[in-house]
């Protein structure tokens, strides 16, 4: 039997740069990226099955009914998603798997995969994560406001992540996300054959073997 | 208030090559590195105060007596002990700390300090490991012996620890501790600063400031 993959969860406030970083990290090395569902229209330049398969409200809720999702959340009037069947395969075929999820989801991920591994992408301030959003240029100041007011509730989660990235250089956060999954293959939980090999070997020595 | 250091405890088999990884480490990164204390004579070429602290049985259970030892155990005949002020003032200076320590010492250090990170250092085959130890040619037969009976009990230990760090490479398996250790730093209790400043930027945000 080969090694299972790990699954890493990546959240963040929006603004934080996570979907970034999860791009790069596609680009630069072998993880599956998990596609979410949505219900929210694509903006412009996004494919769908590529950056979300876009659905319907009843599309989204018959496959909710179906339990063809390992978790999903309303989030600003739209349902997100992660399709279970995917992940699930890539994770028993030994890759590791990227999913970019909001935190509610999140922990939801971790009740049904407790072995997953939580990261939490941060800016390296609050004033930074508003300048960043401003930045961004494609929502409304209203739409901001929202996403500042739920970024205040957000934060609470934080605690429960296994480690914070603070995205302050792209490509300094995209290398330690990459070596915190790396090193995660070295936990004693991923090495069950090597601990099994070396006691049934080291107790035939023992016998005088 | 600054960072507080990570203190990393080192074990695994004798002849795994953990002192040579711990050698290297101090080398090239800025660790403290915790001597041990024992009453096992020098090597040739070891140094007191440096490879080990060197003491008579009265005067190592004069200390264990003193409680100036965050643990101890006999080994072969032997007492080990870890001298406990400096470490814990390096740990309060912000030093990461390296303590190479046999897995009783290390279940005891755990009780003591539960934020450490237990790293075993295993060789890739209990084959080459007994390669190794025959190698060293500092050993005689019976001893090589006694000590692969012992890594044949101590395996059971494995389970407890952190990471399993597989020496097959020297220079790989350094950098894997270092890369391990500069990543404890993102762990959540290690952002506790980060965390509160988040919450207060960001419900100020919310209250529209």
């Amino acid at each position: 039997m080969g090694k299972k993959g790990i699954l890493t969860v990546i959240s963040g406030f929006s603004g934080a740069g996570k979907g970034t970083i999860m791009k790069e990290l596609v680009k630069k090395y072998p993880y599956f990226l998990s596609v979410s569902a949505t219900t929210r229209p694509p903006r412009e330049g996004e494919t769908d099955g590529e950056d979300y398969f876009f659905h319907t409200r009843e599309e989204f809720e018959r496959m909710i009914a179906a339990g063809e999702l390992i978790e999903y959340a309303e989030y600003v009037g739209n349902y997100y998603g992660t399709p279970k069947a995917a992940v699930e395969k890539q994770l028993r075929d030994g890759k590791d798997v990227l999913l970019e999820i909001e935190m509610q989801g999140g922990m939801l991920v971790k009740e049904q995969f407790p072995d997953a591994l939580l990261l939490f992408v941060a800016p390296p301030s609050a004033e930074i994560l508003k300048a960043r959003l401003n930045g961004r240029g494609t929502e409304s100041v209203e739409e901001i406001e929202k996403r500042l007011q739920r970024a205040s509730e957000e934060v609470t989660y934080m605690k429960s992540y296994d480690y914070i990235i603070v995205n302050n250089e792209l490509e300094k956060a995209v290398e330690q996300v990459h070596s915190i999954i790396v090193n995660e293959h070295c936990r004693t939980g991923y090495c069950t054959e090597l601990i099994t090999m070396m006691e049934s070997e080291l107790t035939q020595f023992a016998k005088g073997d």
